[in-house]
Parts: C-alpha cells; sequence; structure tokens
C-alpha cells in the first residue's frame, strides 16, 4: 500500500470516469464492508446502502443529479439511504438495542431521551451517513478506486426512482470507478492556515 | 499494514483511554493532513481544527461535553471548527476561488448560486466536517490509533472555551489517543441486511 498522504493526495472528485473499467466485486465488498463498520451516533447505524450497477438505469438517474457525467460513467454508484424513524413509535431503536447484552433498559432511555431533545432527525441521520461515505471513499482511494462525493441532486426524485420507503431520504450519492484521465493539481489550504494547536 | 477490515473491526468509539500514552507528533501531522485533503462541496474547506493537548484545558473542557471520560483521558482532541461565512457579503468563497486558474467567474457565480438556495449553511458545513472527520478517524486506526466521534457537547460553552469567532461554531470532536482496554465485540447488521444491489 502507498502511504497514506499519496493515497489522500491522488484521491479526487472524479467527474469523468472510465466507462469501461468496471470494479471487482471483491473490492465493491470491501467499499460495503467500510460503510458496514464505521462509526455512528449511539450506534445506530442510521442507514443502508443501495449500489447501483446498471448504464441504462445511471444514465435514467443523471439528469435527477443534475447532468453531472460521473453518474452514467461510473462503474457503480453507491446510493447512503438515511432512515428517519426514531420517533417515539418507532421500533429501530428498540431492534438495536436488543442486539446488546448490556443493560438494554438504561441505553434505551438514554436514546429515547436524545431524541426526546432533537429536532433535527433528518440532518442527524446523514450526518451518519456522511462518515460511512467518507469511509468508503477512502478505501476505494487504497484499492485505487476513485470516486466523487455529491449531494448535488434533487433527493426527491432520487428518492422515488429508487423506490426508497417512507421514512428514508437520499443523503449522499458516491459514484466509484476509475478515472478516465489524471486530475488537476490538488488545490488545499496549508496546515499552518487551518490548523490552530492549544497546547 | 493489517488488512482494512481488520483495521476497521479494530477502530471503536474509545471512551477511556490510556492516559500515559501519548500520540507521536508525526501521527498527529499525518491526521492533520487526511483531514486537510479530504473533500469539500465546491472545495471550499468550511473547517479548520483545533489540536489540544493539554490535561488541565482537557479537565476543564469535559464538563461542557457531558462529562464524557474520554475528553480527558485522550491524548490529544481534535475539534472540528465549521466555518458559516458564506453569505452574501462574505469574502471566503472569492479566497477560495482566487487559487485556482480555471475560469474563476463561472465558479463563483455557480457557488454563489447555490448559497441563494441553501438556507441551512450550518448543516452543510457540518456535514463537511464530518468527512473531515471519518479521514481522521481513519488514518488513525491505520496507524493504530483510537479515537471516538463526539456530537455531545454544549456547542455554545466549547465554542466560547475555544474562543471561536462569530462565524464559526464546533461541528465534531474528537477525542484520540491508544485505548486501555479492549472493546466488546463489535455489533454491526450484516450487509445483507443493509445493502440492496439494483442490477
Amino acid at each position: 500500500m502507498k502511504n497514506i498522504k499519496d493515497i489522500l493526495t491522488s484521491r479526487h472528485a472524479t467527474t469523468i470516469f472510465d466507462d469501461e473499467k468496471i470494479i471487482s466485486d471483491d473490492i465493491i465488498n470491501d467499499i460495503l464492508v467500510s460503510g458496514q463498520l464505521s462509526p455512528s451516533s449511539f450506534g445506530l447505524e442510521p442507514w443502508r446502502f443501495i449500489v447501483l450497477k446498471n448504464k441504462e438505469k445511471q444514465k435514467e438517474m443523471e439528469p435527477m443529479c443534475y447532468h453531472q457525467p460521473q453518474v452514467s460513467s461510473a462503474s457503480h454508484i453507491i446510493i447512503l439511504v438515511a432512515r428517519t424513524d426514531f420517533n417515539e413509535n418507532d421500533t429501530y431503536i428498540d431492534e438495536c438495542i436488543n442486539r446488546y447484552n448490556e443493560n438494554q433498559e438504561k441505553m434505551t432511555k438514554t436514546i429515547r431521551t436524545f431524541f426526546t431533545y432533537t429536532k433535527d432527525i433528518k440532518n442527524w441521520a446523514s450526518h451518519q451517513c456522511y462518515i460511512a461515505g467518507a469511509n468508503m471513499m477512502m478505501v476505494g482511494a487504497i484499492k485505487e478506486v476513485d470516486s466523487c462525493p455529491m449531494a448535488g441532486f434533487d433527493p426527491k426524485k432520487v428518492g422515488e426512482f429508487l423506490k426508497l420507503k417512507e421514512n428514508e431520504f437520499p443523503a449522499l450519492v458516491i459514484p466509484f470507478g476509475y478515472r478516465a484521465k489524471e486530475p488537476r493539481d490538488k488545490v488545499r489550504w496549508d496546515l499552518e492556515k487551518i490548523v490552530e494547536f492549544i497546547k
């Protein structure tokens, strides 16, 4: 493996993929596992992942993503779907907690209290999806697979297209594949500008 | 390097660190670089990173984080600070765009249009910080450094404590260090439950 700085420098938002190069099933599995094993608030994993690998359907989805060409040229699209069923009568929190051997009553109370005060469950859930998405892109980069994180899409149209449930919405769309050309040099603020040490 | 599945399985939200083990400056630098090189919406890097390494100050901060013990026992705390100065009269977008050789006028117009329609700049910015935070934790894990992503803190108190500017807020607090004990087995939904393939 290359060193992590080289990997992250090589990673870039790939807008045109080589549409003849297909990612292997093993690598797609590694990318999905990195999402699965990601941390989430209270361990609630408020997500599921849809893997779209069908050129016709990718072309159909592209206009819903404001015609960004990475949607049709990618090898695979992974859509990180956030779930929002964390209200009083929803059972998903209990399903999560039933997996633990610990004091489930106490865990339930802590989490239920959090949701009593949390007005914005949608943003809470999509933040968690961004962690999983970042891990997927990092593991892709380690395996020399390119990607492009996309929040620029019509969530209603994409949700209907993917037949999402009522308590779900698409938080992040990530095309994965192999770059068609090398990117421009990376532009970033110097560390000195963005880091403050308090010792 | 171990394989990525082992690394991600070993990674866990570490709630008690061995407070005698200190992360090397080189590894802290790698972690910061992984944040610096993270992708962000429109490449605007709406973040800066504060590294807190001072036991007295960590103890002072712990009650602002609802007394979570990882704050005082960690080797370093990295606070991902989101910036919100993306309104009409703010100059940060121009500063970012001035770094490119491309058609700056067109880029500015696209981004300004986005912000005209974006009501929720705070959530937009904190989502970007979550990507940088996930990369920091991943690079930590690759280097066998433990971490704990925390959104459970009083943002107003933490903001005052860190003397943040008016256009900034703490999006994510991540203690880094070395685990004091091994965690329980990882609990996650099976891939079959959370992944849907559309072929």
